[in-house]
């Protein structure tokens, strides 16, 4: 794969290189490059903004520097690619997203800056993206997370200690609770399951702890998870358990 | 307002200070600290994680540099604080969430990494916060992304020219299409009511467009949509639009 990103903040950038994506361009999995779209700004102040028609606050990203960094990939790399642009309007990205993202050849990030940019740049765009409904300084932060999120599931970028299949949300369950040593630390211990070996029993707690999870706190996951019988038990289990615990609450309020 | 991070990885957040937060420490608006919790490891290797009671891929983050780190971060700042951990079965992140954040004297981020951590270093925490349903390497980025929407926020940080309320998600609507010169780049053209300067008519035309990004692609805004009798109007106009140019497209696909 080969990402691109346009930016005129390049130099924000180079933390990438300590996440995922400096492993995936160590072992040749990734091209990467960002473009500074300021080197085709032709004014003698190098500016790729300028104020909005019709009046207004804040100034807007030019469309002709972006316009003639995207002709120079396009020379390039001629190739099917998708142009992505981080907007607040778009669609929003999750891991299904990250999926098909990352069987594409080749992406190029445009960051824009919330204060806005020229429309006629979105004519460039394919994809629109929004992270979530926030509002940030510009597209780089957005961006470098979407990369993070694609480039980890390039194949071979993980090694088999951190494989991917097991993450959150890859089977619509929360991850359950995990404790590593000291068994007793400032009063906590690690449940006594976890430290006896048994394989069934932990396997059955940590799914049950899965489940208490999600349905606590994202019960709208628990619609779209496909349980065995013993997986129907244990959501029984812990509703019961989480009924009960709430009707204490209540009575011990009274 | 002060903001720590413990991270592993503190040479990530350097590009930070290219982003508004650079502005919130210049003007003296911020305190800004990353510890970076591996000196708080006692082993001779420094390691901070071990392997997972009961078995299983990965490594998970141990208590003692977390809760050490926090112990240095409590004895020099002992006021009330909220700790925020980046976890993907947090409360979803947004616009309204900054805000709140925004109000506090002290944010502490654990930028724990997704393959997972003590359960017990939850105990240390106020709010856990997810960006979305997606699955990155580490907290690091994420932690960012709510830094930059938090530090924007701040009075002061912003200039005039650049001031939040117009934002989105502000209002509730998405923004309108902006443009600024040239007047006409590769074929295509600014709309001619940004060019000729009646306010009243520009004001009309940008809430108009608006509310039809607002339609087209996130519907659901619009039930949070506070509009007067001329918002109304125009909503209806662009329902009526959009209704005829979908009957349009089926009929010339027919």
């Amino acid at each position: 794969m080969r990402i691109d990103v346009l930016s005129i903040f390049p130099d924000m950038f180079a933390p990438l290189t300590q996440s995922m994506i400096g492993k995936a361009l160590e072992k040749d999995l990734l091209q990467f490059q960002v473009t500074d779209f300021r080197q085709y700004s032709h004014d003698k102040h190098h500016h790729v903004d300028d104020t909005p028609y019709g009046g207004g606050a804040g100034m807007l990203l030019k469309p002709e520097p972006i316009f003639e960094a995207m002709d120079a990939i396009n020379a390039t790399h001629p190739g099917d690619k998708r142009v992505i642009l981080l907007d607040p309007a778009g669609k929003t990205f999750n891991q299904g997203e990250a999926k098909k993202l990352a069987k594409e050849d080749h992406l190029v990030f445009i960051c824009g800056h919330y204060e806005g940019y020229d429309e006629r740049i979105r004519s460039l765009v394919t994809d629109e993206y929004s992270l979530g409904d926030f509002v940030l300084t510009g597209g780089e932060l957005p961006a470098m997370v979407m990369i993070d999120a694609i480039a980890r599931l390039l194949p071979g970028v993980l090694g088999n200690a951190e494989s991917a299949p097991t993450d959150s949300f890859e089977n619509n369950l929360l991850e359950y609770p995990e404790y590593t040593r000291p068994a007793s630390y400032r009063g906590m211990d690690v449940p006594f399951v976890l430290q006896n070996g048994d394989h069934q029993k932990i396997a059955d707690w940590r799914l049950k702890e899965a489940l208490r999870r999600t349905l606590l706190r994202r019960p709208d996951l628990l619609e779209h998870v496909e349980l065995d019988t013993t997986g129907k038990r244990l959501l029984r289990e812990v509703r019961g358990e989480e009924a009960g615990r709430a009707l204490d609450d209540k009575l011990s309020d009274e």
